[in-house]
């Protein structure tokens, strides 16, 4: 019999035990690949900017042409010509020369830096008047500054968004390597439950956890498959666990609140297969009936049945790791330094995972605990983020700052 | 000619202007509505729970057969019967009688409390030993006491997210009202432009806003409709524009970086109907040269061909009108209490938002900036969020506290 852990060692246990990653890739148009996790390194095959360019609307010059000039004593050059954009220039400046260039246009041979347009005139078609001197380099961006070809770009690991779609549209890579989403089967069990749309009768109770643990699923970046709700029955279950491990990456088996479902759903995990359950129980509220174990190399997870607990389970435990074997690197979600808006009680034994809402009133960021009052309903309907209260808390006044993780 | 205007000037004017909103929806299964908006308030249509249940396992008894019971004192009970999961019990409680009841399962008449197994013992199969007292109510949630029928469980305007499916699954509602995703036109400009996957020659440039801004479209809860690179021409953009209209709720053209580009936008938006061009100039950096008109009651921007001032437009200005006509509620993202890696220097004339990259360092958020030193791919590749410096600012010493806001 295992005994219970705390939730940092559960954690340490689920992710030292599943090692196992998704390795099947896609190459997809980067266009359609927001939200996908890069399979390998974006290295730019180019140099950034391709050519040397001006950063400025003006004239391309010598510097040593505008040396000392000024409103008093201008330089006065000779145009030789107008860069156009998307265009190689085909003239060259001799000194004296100068050339219209925009924006982003290419330097022409000969010219070492630009001066801006409100620095000089055209008295006429031939001739430009510059009043203020420029540097060699001045208003210049050259080839490669910005990125030399071979550079890395983004990492694998990336969970893409619109702004590496930008540097990837930037560097002109038209298509990308992703992870395939690891699959990530759901069965719900628990004899009194009926599907969402049913006319409840007796003391049945609809189907929760399958439509929810599925969204759940898809915001951790794994794919869902939803099994449906499997009767309480030990080898009703074996055989629809069995089949599911076929084809997905992980099984989540959520119980329903029968007594002894919770052992029931650990002696399925290790009939599937060796090594079976490595952990049973999490000191933590709620969620403590929380199962996990291998098969083969799989994991394979019995969450409460208990929606709301099975919810905080996921989001604690299940998700980090289906984001991992989709090859995201660490989540890197922020938690929020928010002030507490009334007080969480002590807190006796287990680490408690208090749910809050968020408001934001002027410059604070206010956390209104959810727990107590709200109900599961309340709770799964408003809640943004979390709290965790230690073990043996002393609890928190009203007012206090905390750290809020988001959901 | 219109004046440059604060970027909270140009915020007003914009969320003033376009108020025209998406009205048709699409009625979905809840398990296909994650991240899609609510066309309409969610209601329970029952009460829940549907029934008194126990929140324990234990037994369900009448309170006062157990006043003043101790383990030196016990109550014994006869055992009426055992109440199974999903089902209604038929025996009703009797004084001096109790029931096996499991968690959730439905409290049989005559029963007002529930005591917890631990206290119980069973020393045959028709008696239990109760050994510790229940007052009415004890271990048990009434029915309707989360949610009674005729209460809105979400608002119209929610972004769906797993916790509002878990909230509609529990009150059985299968289906959801959600709002069609408004569709935005994207037309790129600029002769020197290529699509991605094209070698460049000369001195062109690859189309980066289509894939970047189609990205941040779907970000910000619309559908992209990408019409490419349009020749830098105005009866060309002109008729790329009137199509675009005619299939589209929202149609944004970046300009190349061609001088004299920027007038052809406004041109074009106050040719393509009125009343025209309302917005042109932002005080802001990145960002200055954008246009924002209404032809009829559509939206149409002209934003910079510049990508990263493309992308910080689009973020500040463009997305949250996105949201805004998809029927989303105000976008509560909240800001990053972080401290500043680096200084940030002083700041001359306009507001300037400077993209940053987030560390977590043990217990802190770190910010660094990323505008200068970075380059335009480095800031798209690596921005969490952003910085916003007022306009004159002093600079910001490294160290403080700045506000982040995600991107």
């Amino acid at each position: 019999m295992l005994s219970i852990v705390s939730p940092s060692k559960a954690f340490e246990l689920i992710t030292k035990k599943c090692t196992k990653r998704v390795h099947d890739f896609s190459v997809l148009h980067i266009s359609q690949s927001l939200g996908c996790v890069l399979a390998e390194n974006v290295v730019s095959k180019i140099d950034i900017p391709g050519f040397d360019r001006s950063m400025i609307d003006g004239y391309a010059v010598r510097a040593c042409d505008t040396f000392g000039a000024s409103e008093s004593m201008p330089s006065m050059l000779r145009l030789a010509g107008s860069v156009r954009m998307g265009e190689s220039p085909v003239f060259e400046l001799a000194p004296g020369e100068c050339a219209f260039i925009p924006t982003g246009g290419q330097l022409p041979k000969g010219a070492d830096s630009a001066v801006m347009q409100e620095y000089c005139q055209a008295p006429d078609s031939q001739t430009v008047i510059i009043e203020k001197p420029v540097a060699p380099g001045d208003h210049l961006i050259f080839r490669g500054d910005e990125v030399s070809s071979g550079l890395t770009l983004l990492e694998s690991g990336t969970v893409i968004n619109s702004g590496h779609i930008g540097a990837m549209a930037s560097a002109g890579i038209p298509s990308v390597t992703v992870f395939r989403r690891p699959v990530v089967g759901i069965i719900s069990t628990g004899d009194e439950l009926v599907p969402a749309g049913s006319e409840l009768s007796g003391a049945q109770m609809f189907d929760v956890n399958s439509d929810t643990l599925a969204a759940c699923v898809r915001e951790a970046l794994g794919e869902p498959e939803v099994y449906g709700i499997i009767p309480d029955d030990a080898d009703l279950l074996l055989a629809a666990a069995k089949e599911a491990l076929i084809k997905c990456d992980m099984l989540i088996i959520s119980g329903g609140s029968s007594v002894g479902l919770e052992d029931q759903t650990a002696n399925i995990i290790n009939r599937l297969g060796s090594p079976g359950v490595f952990l049973h129980g999490i000191a933590i509220k709620p969620g403590k009936p929380t199962i996990a174990g291998l098969v083969d190399d799989k994991p394979v997870f019995g969450l409460p049945g208990h929606p709301l607990s099975a919810f905080v389970v996921f989001k604690l435990f299940v998700a980090p790791l289906i984001r991992m074997m989709a090859g995201a690197r660490k989540d890197e979600r922020f938690p929020l330094r928010c002030a507490l808006a009334s007080d969480i009680a002590s807190n006796h034994g287990r680490e408690e995972i208090v749910m809050v809402k968020i408001e934001k009133r002027e410059q604070r960021l206010i956390a209104h605990p959810l727990h107590a009052k709200s109900g599961m309903i309340g709770v799964l309907s408003s809640a943004d983020g979390y709290i965790m209260v230690d073990r043996d808390a002393e609890g928190i006044l009203e007012n206090s700052e905390v750290d809020v993780y988001p959901i």
